[in-house]
């Protein structure tokens, strides 16, 4: 009647924000980054304090979108256009599904256990950056 | 573990406001008018007693955009197009990201310290308010 | 089939302002000053840069629950306390019925025509500033 | 026409989280802890793997609250009582207002520049916790 899952620890979070910052000063513009649970709930914000500060809630529901979407927020960016049928989706869940890239799902074994969202660059930088965390988890 | 910036006062913006106010009357036609912080927070607002009653979440919210993601909402206008990778943006934030011409930031020793917002005109007439109210600063 | 009435214009609300103002001043603290119309619609928002935050929208709300609900907001304090029958009536309306002193109804020929809200000091400090807005109406 | 501040980094909130995590650990319960700048945007957000879901927006709202009405949020507790005549104010702003311990303003050369929020512990544990990330600031 129970499933066997893991969880993901603040420690892996603050590693990922580590190497986050780390790909961020490299590109040298400020970043929000963000990592959630597998219910899509902040575990981990870093903003720079330079970042836009409508960063932040794009960065968290990248990462919430990731997390319960279970999928990379890019794919969602055609499935969204006006010809889809899948048009409007981005307006459900009070507009938290954010429908380009930058966010990434956390996945273990087969099972999503949570999601990156990064915000602040163009989509591509948002990208590498989020890249850059989900690979140091070594999964 | 501080950084210097400075930050805008109501003086500053009542003045704003009344160079904004003589523009419109010369424009002729009811605007709102508002300034907003760096935090995107209201210091300012006015409205012409006859302009339309959603033009004050617009006139806000273009200031709010202006200032938190530092540059003109005009900019944005083609990046949110369904062909654009990021369409969908002005769902995000609560819907408070607005896409069209009317908001232009603050920016003082290259530090973007607020914003202010016009509607009540065409595109074009609530932009040439927001830039006379911007050019009283002399910054 | 029509009634005749009043509606407040932004000249008043500048009017109202700058006697909000010099009373702010004199007071010696930071303020958020308010008036909205009949509609409970913002007409002006004035914020002393260093006022709380809060304030903003504590100040609209005021100026809305007075020319909505008719009356000085002082007066709806002893009504939602928890042995009142209306206990819980400032959780209504989104939040935005303030049941505490510095909103005041502008009335004109018996006609309720907006409200003026004042927030950033005591609660009889806010009441002083909004009575000396009111008062140089001369109604 | 403009007033000279500073703004707190990424880089001091951070440490912040070093030292709270430190003092959570010592407590030995799972908190949230977050750090917001002036506008009460969140800058730094941290939750232990095992701490409530609903301290994440406690803490952040607790750190918003002490930012933006400048004070501890302790100090509300009494305000907000049936007999007291502010009873009702923590049903404004959105519900964002906290008021009880565990926020703290960030005050440098008697500017508040941003706050602290702490939840998941009692009271006292909550408020033990944004003290110590507060002092390390040396302030």
């Amino acid at each position: 009647m129970f499933k066997k899952t893991k969880k993901i620890t603040l420690a892996a979070a603050k590693l990922m924000g580590e190497k986050a910052l780390e790909k961020c000063e490299k590109i040298g513009k400020p970043f929000v980054f963000s990592v959630v649970d597998a219910g899509g709930h902040v575990l981990y914000t870093q903003r720079m304090e330079d970042a836009f500060i409508t960063s932040i809630s794009i960065a968290i529901d990248k990462a919430f979108t990731a997390a319960t979407m279970k999928r990379a927020t890019h794919m969602l960016t055609e499935k969204i256009k006006p010809e889809s049928e899948l048009f409007g989706l981005n307006n459900t869940n009070n507009g938290r599904i954010i429908p380009f890239g930058g966010g990434l799902p956390i996945i273990i074994d087969g099972d999503v256990i949570g999601g990156v969202g990064v915000s602040g660059g163009t989509v591509e930088e948002d990208m590498a950056v989020a890249k850059v965390a989900i690979d140091v988890l070594g999964l």
